[in-house]
């Protein structure tokens, strides 16, 4: 496949490599010419060119810079009619622990809202309730992990031993704004469940190397 | 422990069954008292209770309603002071499908506003650059999924066949939309890396059974 891709940085970096080796052609191109370059010579199938020639026959871009500089970086690409473009961004804050848009508030944080005194811990919105039911088992000895969040270190002490009294796997998912993440990883989950017809004895989960 | 619980739908179900059997006190209240009651009956260690009555001296709350009913249904309890209240909500939409709060957009449906005629279609945002550059074996034969989402068929089936050359699995994501799902399970998936310095070795999956 002819690809264009654009950054260089460690994304990047990671396409040239598993892209190149897997046979494709990839124009790479980036702010930064001479990280392009390195990239080429380092790469047998990966040339480095600027913004304006990085198109060429590419039937797919590949937008590996920060999402502030994705449409820039696009729109220099010249018209982009019939192209896929793959966007591989994340809208982060500069210190990577939020997202810029897409969302605001969360249930857990809403009803923390309306009950002030209560330690309100987000929990187990993750887990179907089909999953509930049958257990926390999953073949190969996985174990459905519950995501908890919350502000009150006392009170998430308490639900991650009741998440590992029933056999769970607790994983401490930060402070109640994090709900702004498990609600729509729940989210998703209902998507796999019911939308894409995959069934409910499905669970979202981190998986770990090294 | 203590528990009470409000609901007894599928996910209160679950929570009476698992909870009674690790041994725990569970008082249950509903809209319905008659599930409740239902539920008390085949499990010994689980009462079913009026809302008012339904405190006790329970150090946890589990709100198992949805998320329409979740403040109302607490305050009907009286006084949580000091209680801790595991919220297991979603704030869905009527057909499962979407979020009713918290999040109204994302870095891909911008992209594609601002770019007509490319066909846009996230992917490969759930994958650390360390993971990229790595490759996509990980332990236990398990392989580092790519989401992705898209609103036209042929651009998918494109992106998908990419992942796969590079030997990702390739997971359909559904519609654009649904990038609002994929970069709050990037910002965890980051959350976990960075924040709570879990490293970079890591990736979202998802988990089946049956």
């Amino acid at each position: 496949m002819n690809i264009t891709l654009i950054g260089a940085g460690s994304m990047g970096a990671g396409f040239v490599k598993q892209l190149t080796a897997a046979g494709h052609q990839v124009r790479v191109t980036s702010r930064d010419l001479a990280k392009a370059e390195a990239l080429a010579v380092a790469h047998a199938g990966a040339t480095a060119v600027a913004p304006a020639d990085a198109l060429g026959d590419s039937l797919v871009v590949i937008v590996a810079t920060s999402y502030a500089d994705a449409v820039p970086a696009l729109k220099a690409l010249g018209s982009l009619e019939g192209r896929i473009v793959i966007d591989i961004t994340n809208p982060l804050t500069a210190d990577y622990m939020g997202l810029t848009l897409g969302h605001a508030t969360s249930a857990a944080e809403e009803i923390a809202k309306a009950l002030p005194g209560a330690q309100v811990v987000k929990a187990f919105n993750t887990v179907l309730a089909q999953v509930l039911a049958e257990g926390p088992a999953f073949p190969n000895g996985q174990t459905v992990p519950v995501f908890y969040a919350g502000d009150d270190e006392r009170a998430k002490q308490t639900v991650r031993a009741l998440a590992e009294s029933i056999g769970f796997q607790p994983v401490d998912a930060g402070g109640l704004k994090n709900a702004r993440y498990l609600e729509p990883v729940a989210g998703l989950n209902i998507y796999f469940a019911y939308g894409a017809g995959q069934g409910t004895q499905i669970a979202p989960t981190w998986i770990r190397r090294g």
